[in-house]
């Protein structure tokens, strides 16, 4: 097994095999810069790089890593992602003496996480959500249109999708105000305006897209894997009650826009290659342009975990994986340019909430709690049906290898209580 | 009347009174900048502010106008785009002499139009389509769900609208791929992938907005019209038979998103002051937030015209006003950002399909045609019922003054065949 010179806890999420990438702050107030995450440090790739470590790769020359999001990298393609990430991973490897013995570029290299701040790493063009999950989607259709009508016509054909927003994609820890809007409860005759009561999470995956595609020159489906750079966790918040009332006939929109958050780190696609595995069986065949020949999904075990005001400890509500996804990545990125859309370096999809057979591997409450008729128990006396003021959401995800784990970090966010008071109401 | 030292005819969408703003490149390879229109010329801003025409205002010492795009500007606000337009408006007048006077600055600062290229005039963030026009919703909900149920619930109580794509919002001129895609004919009983049999242009109007608002921190009706900097002509070009199968339940996709077409210049919201007029009355009275105090709708005339393969001339399809619009742009502006949602300088919020009482000022060939039953005529034996390849579409708009037009120039584009051939699906 392939070993670093850095010790790395079994446990961890960043041993060598994995090596993701985020854009950070160091506490001397230096400019932000690109690095990557081994065990309980940040390499920081613009040292490295002013080192002249990257000199026979792609990037050479071009100072990708001294920026502060990660799409000129991006914007490089497969080839310069793979050389990087190979050369990076030699540099931190156990039996390679080139930063292992030179103490000086160690100090100037490998800061403690604890003295970094994390940043948005991505500077986002476009996002846009699926919604790839066939349980998520037969649990939702079942509650709102009955158990014969769960899946839309639609639904085996495509991968459903919808374009989401780009400005309030928000980094892991940003706090998330509750949001205010208009909702009709189901036998109000008037709508209604006040502070959502139907707040939610969903649990997904997402992945950044580069280099891209010119307008109206579609990506195929053997191209696809090498326009996904990299993925992280994503919350996509959702407040139920606005949604409800403005969704038809154009789809989800403020009960979207007010908040989605995002992990940190970046992990790599090359990072995921052991867990590989195939998907669920494709029943109707997708039509050919959707046809994927290689495995598709990927074994990345996930958790939502919740803590209220008060507990002690946050509680696990819901443990699922990303292999359960009825679409695969793949199939997402290239659904989403066959007409002719494109997309570029940074752009951000995402799954859809991840829900798997079980009861507690649904992906949000608006599942496991079956739209209230169930609330969950966390202990301590306290329920939810839905997120509380003050609530601590945290999804967090890993591969587990033999002896090591591939991990994302987390992403977490804490609801504020809402801005309006009854009185502006 | 306010005239300039520079002639314009009475026709021209570009006298004194409008000053539109754009983003240009000269043909001897200047890096592109900014200049508004008057009459056949530009004037180039980047050249006025070197020669400190700008020094009393707020963008001084900034060098907003030697930019790519207007977004720098755009986020200075209000107050700077009142005193700039302000300057500029005396600088081009009739009896002021810094400009008329100087034959050196003059040559320099003004270029014919014809010896310009216009570039896309703002970076856009995120890109919002609404649904504002009662006729078009109404005459869109007749056809899909019968007359009794025409409009939704909601669409009374708030502004309908959906994300869209901002990296496929391209400039006036660009030509336009005929999308391929996913379908599902009525009686089918599985879907078929091909180009599009049922493409469309929309006409609309879009607006920038700037500076925006923090997440979660709405913008009052009070404050919305100083967040709209400028207006553009909108094609938000469709695929109505992608649309069909791929809406339900998270509305419009793949069926908008492979292009979206704005006009070049940016008319400023104040040179539409003159012409603002009531819109309709809303009943039921809108929810609080959404009251808006003074007059929100604007008289612009708009005209689609459309010339095939082999007419010698476009003919005119279309004959609509802005002023039909049931929701103001103040009201689209506040409701999107009711529950926290971020606005960023340069976003851009349309309309959605600007329809009227009349059958001829629908503002999209669904409703022209009303889905193929009444196909248009369009003399010399040539018919239609959606786009055909090589189609050229043009959308048109100004306010009528008295002796003056303020006016949006056009926004065209022009069918392109689709790049998949039938032995590839």
């Amino acid at each position: 097994m392939l070993r670093s010179f850095i010790d790395v806890d079994p446990d961890s999420h960043f041993p060598i095999q994995n090596l993701p990438y985020g854009v950070f702050c160091r506490s001397d107030k230096s400019s932000p810069r690109i690095g990557v995450a081994i065990g309980d440090y940040v390499l920081d790739l613009a040292v490295v790089d002013e080192a002249g470590c990257f000199k026979t790769t792609p990037v050479a020359g071009k100072g990708v890593f001294n920026r502060p999001s990660l799409n000129a990298f991006i914007g490089l393609g497969h080839t310069a992602w793979q050389e990087v990430r190979s050369t990076i991973q030699k540099l931190l490897s156990a039996d390679e003496a080139t930063l292992r013995d030179n103490e000086r570029l160690r100090a100037e290299a490998l800061i403690p996480q604890k003295e970094i701040k994390l940043l948005m790493p991505v500077e986002i063009g476009d996002y846009t959500d699926f919604y790839a999950s066939k349980e998520h989607a037969s649990n939702v259709g079942t509650m709102f249109r009955g158990k014969e009508n769960a899946l839309m016509d639609n639904w085996l054909h495509l991968p459903v999708g919808y374009h989401g927003r780009a400005s309030s994609v928000v980094l892991s820890g940003t706090e998330i105000r509750r949001p205010v809007g208009q909702s009709k409860p189901p036998h109000a005759s008037q709508p209604i305006f006040g502070p959502s009561q139907q707040l939610d999470f969903e649990l997904e995956i997402g992945w950044f897209v580069g280099p891209g595609n010119k307008l109206g020159e579609p990506i195929t489906i053997a191209q696809a894997e090498q326009q996904i750079f990299g993925l992280v966790l994503v919350n996509d918040w959702s407040a139920r009650d606005i949604q409800a009332w403005e969704y038809r006939p154009l789809g989800p929109f403020l009960s979207k826009s007010f908040a989605t958050s995002i992990s940190p780190w970046v992990v790599p696609l090359a990072a995921l290659e052991p867990f590989r595995v195939d998907g669920p069986t494709q029943d109707p065949e997708p039509l050919p342009y959707l046809q994927q020949q290689n495995k598709g999904a990927f074994d990345i075990h996930l958790e939502a975990h919740l803590q209220g005001e008060g507990m002690s400890e946050a509680q696990r509500i819901c443990t699922t994986n990303f292999r359960y996804m009825y679409w695969s990545m793949a199939q997402q990125t290239v659904h989403h340019t066959v007409a002719g859309c494109n997309l570029r370096s940074g752009d951000l999809l995402a799954s859809g909430t991840i829900s798997g057979p079980e009861k507690n591997s649904r992906g949000c409450l608006l599942e496991l709690t079956w739209r209230g008729d169930d609330p969950i128990d966390l202990g301590s006396g306290q329920q939810r049906v839905w997120l509380e003021d003050g609530d601590q959401l945290t999804i967090t995800g890993w591969c587990q290898g033999d002896g090591y784990r591939v991990g994302f970090g987390e992403v977490t966010g804490r609801i504020l209580p809402p801005l309006v008071s009854d009185e502006n109401i």
